[in-house]
């Protein structure tokens, strides 16, 4: 699994250009993490709501991919619980079922004082592919 | 209306960042558009579920600002139809509902052949406060 | 798809019990009935959440079973527009993408004027057995 | 909050239509049970999306009203994770965030076996009116 945290932190090309990390994988469940900065922001001066989806989705994309098999994302949706404009942010994913094809995963966005953020829930679709790393 | 998208097109910083521009604007719609680039893919290579959000969350952002009054997204729900590595994406957001202090919106990302790439709902809470712009 | 349609209208036994039919049907698009009553509210005395969410679930599933290969939603999301109390509602179903294993569809329920009352995004996963019917 | 449970038992019309009871609630929480029978089934004698959404937006209705102040689902979204056919369904709602006029809840609906069988993410617009009970 060290080996897929590898290969998507030196691979996705959105998450370097957006400075976001995992930092941590297991069997089904992953950890993401980013430090906002000014890019991040909306007009308001807020992290983005793009920000907040594409750092739980990649904690999403390592927990499905966490077992070297191809998944792809299908379908999420998140809930914006509070604004948040500096600092830390953490997102954990965990998953909730792995059945065939389907697997489903929860996703929770934390600030640097665990307040919740964002809460995201992904279905991926597992091909029969592995991936190449 | 022309102001909230000059007002979006510069100071939503996350939209620089990416390359993202408010192309066009109405009551209650807007289209939003960017040119893939490397740095918006995954680890396939592909564009990246959070490059497909952040377009469409612009172009959402756009059409529940339209009316010149602060609106907030609150939850946001996205279906990932084909995958998609190059070219100019478009992002079209129009009005569902709109009554008190909810609104609703459906958002279409559309590749250059105008195959659909991604849908997404977004919803959208509206406060009092006009925009500053 | 005549055939899938009399199936599901014979066979569904919730919208039996709901009063929810089946009234029109094609490839990849369906449009469900049903007539408001007291057992369909909630303490409001409005229609009940699961009641619109139900008759949508039906015109989306008859889409998604339409072309005779069993197809299974596995995810739904539904923003609720305005609230309703009497009257009839129609729900219809259309397909916004169709590639392999899954499919996603867009379902409006409106009431008798035609206000929108609620929007569904549901997701199927398609098998490769066929319909029994 | 006694008072909130009594109310929704008695007064949600498609609840006990269906068999469903509010068996706890507490702040921001509550349960929500049911009994599988025939009535609840699609064609392919599996318990009914629609049923199990309305289980979990029975469990979501009464932890956002819990406070005693009318809340509306305004979006609910659904991930179905694996069939059921009988016995004994349980749905546990718990609030996410509540803040203002939004509330965000997530819903587990499981099996006798506590197998999960489906999860709920509501998000409620919270009005200034208390329950009339």
């Amino acid at each position: 699994m060290e080996k897929v945290k590898g290969y998507i932190n030196a691979n996705d090309r959105l998450a370097r250009f957006l400075g976001i990390e995992i930092v941590d994988i297991g069997p089904g469940r992953a950890t993401a993490r980013m430090t906002l900065a000014d890019e991040h922001t909306n007009s308001l001066g807020m992290a983005h709501g793009g920000t907040l989806f594409a750092l739980a989705d990649l904690a999403f994309a390592a927990a499905c991919n966490s077992y070297g098999r191809v998944a792809l994302g299908v379908q999420a949706s998140i809930h914006f619980h509070r604004p948040v404009a500096t600092g830390l942010l953490t997102a954990e994913a965990r998953e909730l079922s792995q059945g065939g094809r389907m697997a489903s995963y929860l996703v929770e966005v934390r600030d640097e004082s665990a307040n919740l953020v964002a809460s995201f829930q992904g279905l991926a679709y597992r091909k029969k592919d592995l991936l190449e790393c």
